[in-house]
């Protein structure tokens, strides 16, 4: 059990002076974050907040929500990160499930959390309150072990219920030191993010920059031009971004070429369509393809900088700390054919917030089931062909179709449901549903998307709705959304 | 506990192409060094060497040192690194305590090997034999556990008795991640070897060059015009030294100043001479200035780059994943007072071999005493007073008086002695002796030295011997080394 000190304090007191955070707007240093997150879990400790309890948080990208997750880590609470685009009745059961004692939530979000008061039980303070409470007197931890939970994160799955991802100081720091071994760490390093907090990847930034010792160059929402210009002009060298962050900031490029400071762009949420990755590669932009998921705490595999041109449209290989194989029911499949991708690493979740049984059924003997498909080559590269059954990948967030169809079979008047992506040029993919309605009932599109709406978070809401006679099943009764693909087109 | 894939092989299937060791005569991949160690681990298997098992090994930084080290990893057999430089009778001690299965010596060492022979029985095999094995079908691992041992190295003490300090895959790991977090990572970074790799600040090269993927430049024996080359014109960036080497190197430099590409002289082996550190500040050679021991797996505290100048003379703070306090009779320090330096980190060794009071005395909740004496100043850096109980550091080589004196005293003749260091322009320090002869006895200066070099490394004996009436004792009849420093003035 490893015991390491308090990463912020530690960074704090080896090197104060160097930039921690910067925004548009105004800079800090560690020694200025440390003694910002003393004062939230000052303001933590004088609400009642205590060593193990369980905080929600619902907030966009704001220095703020720095302070707080540093604040949560001093006092030893564990952080509850809330997707800000999610549907009240989401939020809900996310705030319930988790047995959050207290939810802070953004200014901007009054609405969402009178909403959510209304329907369930739960402490909650607005930021601007948090702000002005009097600090009480924490209980600052100076060490903590690796092994205990730093973060719950909810995802969805096949089964269509959310589960809430627990992840370990040890999973964010071990995921850190994998990625640095394979991108390298240089002193000029500033890491921009423009994905959420909420979200693995964008929370996994703000720790490599107190491990580091580098800044963090945070975006509020993400503007193709406002970013160019941090890249251009103030210094930024890294960045994680999604295929269509990647694409508009390209456009915005037009004749331009990034400067050689800038030695990175870490691509995920999904796979990469192959003529952004060739546009990159005449652009001389510095892309670094990578497979990952909250249950991996950001990557897991990666393509390391010599492999950009020649494995073109791979993931990558598996950082230092991790391993991965291929699995096809039981066994490990040799080079070229596809099957599950199966992965291991110091950097894997330990498991479902009180889901045992699906901990166990995805997580066995170390090793990670990710429900996607895949293959690695003769050299050991990584490509992924179709993300966990059937997931849908839209603008960077996922969707996983069995949470959308059990919310419109929630509907008195349908029978069956499927749910499947369909291109989009702007968002990548987007869902559409194909539904059967009792005989006896009758319902509209209209009706479908305003109960969708009620339910869930608006880029989960289909934007079609194709009513059918009946689904296609396979002779185990099981929906085959492969077919509804076909449909579509 | 964390398991991690097999480290070499894991290099050689992310950067097989990438050099991994580079001597002024040959290269080799990574890809090739994984092979060669393979090999050496099939020819391990073929004699009989299983996981577990502990094999010693006598030899100078030549590149065969490096495929056995990962053999022996790759079949889980603990190495037992024999200091070249030791007396037989020293090795002898050192084999028969680790419970070495096996000695590898090389050739150049074939009478000491001999006279290990003639003492004790152990199983041994010459370098240029075991390369003629035929290879057996070693089970090479895949994976291993980091709480598992590694590498043990003798270190003496305050008691006089060797103690094999056990050092785990998890503590050179962690060692190798806190310095780069302190030093970062290029990915044009080359280390130059030129400490044993016998020591853990030799060995710990070789294994940042693995999590890595840098190249090590092995240097057999330290010649300065020999590193200055290797650093103006074979592109290493980073070095290892002691403060003699750098001096010389400095000599040997002249009027020329390093190119840029050079970032690194990590600079460890005990307090550095204040003239020498002003004069590398003259020459702008980067020095960090390191304090680390083999309990530590070499760094521990190291003065990062931004502070090379504004602390002079310090040694830095605990790297990231580390700790440090000062204490004097159980207390913890406030800052500028000395004390006894005490360390803590996932990079400290879980013990010494079958010295389980030893252990239990030096590691205390996971804090090392390290006996030395040091305060650090208000902004928290260390500044090393005095090495471990009047360690005396001669040519970077720890020696300790009680174990030159209990050599001294196992002389018919001498009734009490006391060992301290005298200053020396070419090592350093060296050790001369203090003897009181038993009333009724008589012996040499000569007889002494003769009596202490069949039983002590060379660089152990002393130079001079000083015959005294009594020794300087202290009310509880403790051997006053300090009293004994001034009689040398």
């Amino acid at each position: 059990m490893v015991t390491m000190p308090n990463w912020l304090a530690k960074r704090a007191s080896l090197t104060p002076d160097r930039k921690a955070l910067i925004t548009k707007e105004e800079t800090w240093t560690f020694r200025k974050l440390h003694e910002l997150s003393k004062i939230a879990a000052n303001k933590l400790a004088a609400i009642g907040i205590k060593d193990g309890d369980h905080v929600a948080v619902l907030m966009g990208n704001r220095p703020e929500f720095l302070f707080l997750l540093h604040g949560l880590e001093y006092i030893g609470a564990v952080a509850v990160l809330l997707n800000t685009k999610l549907a009240v009745y989401e939020l809900c059961y996310q705030l319930v499930d988790s047995e959050s004692k207290l939810l802070i939530y953004d200014d901007i979000f009054e609405e969402k959390a009178a909403d959510i008061f209304t329907s369930i039980e739960v402490k909650k303070v607005r930021l601007t309150d948090f702000l002005s409470i009097e600090e009480g007197n924490a209980d600052i931890r100076s060490e903590w072990q690796l092994d205990r939970v730093h973060t719950i994160i909810y995802t969805s799955g096949t089964t269509g219920q959310p589960k809430g991802v627990m992840l370990t100081y040890g999973n964010h720091w071990w995921s850190a030191v994998g990625s640095t071994l394979n991108l390298g760490l240089y002193s000029d390093d500033c890491w921009l993010c423009a994905t959420p907090i909420f979200h693995v990847s964008g929370l996994s930034i703000l720790l490599r920059s107190v491990f580091y010792g580098i800044p963090v160059y945070l975006v509020n929402k993400f503007e193709p031009c406002e970013v160019n210009d941090a890249i251009e002009k103030q210094g930024v060298t890294i960045i994680s971004v999604v295929s269509q962050m990647l694409m508009r900031m390209v456009a915005d490029l037009g004749e331009r070429k990034y400067p050689k400071s800038f030695r990175c762009a870490l691509l995920g949420g999904g796979p990469a369509p192959k003529p952004l990755l060739e546009m990159c590669r005449e652009k001389e932009i510095p892309v670094y393809q990578t497979y990952g998921m909250t249950e991996t705490a950001s990557q897991i595999v990666t393509l390391s900088s010599e492999y950009m041109l020649t494995k073109l449209g791979s993931a990558g290989m598996p950082l230092f700390p991790a391993q991965l194989r291929i699995e096809k029911d039981g066994a490990v499949l040799p080079p070229n054919e596809a099957g599950e991708i199966v992965v291991k690493g110091p950097n894997v979740t330990i498991g479902y917030w009180k889901k045992e049984d699906a901990t166990k059924k995805n997580i066995i003997d170390g090793w990670l089931y990710t429900g996607d498909i895949g293959y690695v080559d003769e050299d050991g590269f990584l490509y992924v062909l179709d993300r966990r059954t059937d997931l849908i990948i839209s603008g960077g967030e996922n969707i996983y179709p069995a949470e959308v169809e059990s919310v419109i079979l929630s509907h008195p008047s349908v029978e069956e449901a499927g749910v499947v992506g369909k291109d989009s040029v702007e968002w990548g993919q987007v869902p559409v549903a194909f539904v059967k309605l009792f005989d006896s009932q009758t319902a509209t599109k209209e009706d479908i998307i305003a109960h969708c709406k009620e339910r869930l978070a608006k880029y989960k809401v289909p934007t079609d709705v194709f009513f059918v006679d009946h689904l296609p099943r396979n002779a185990s009764n099981k929906l085959m959304r492969k077919e509804l693909r076909k449909w579509i087109r």
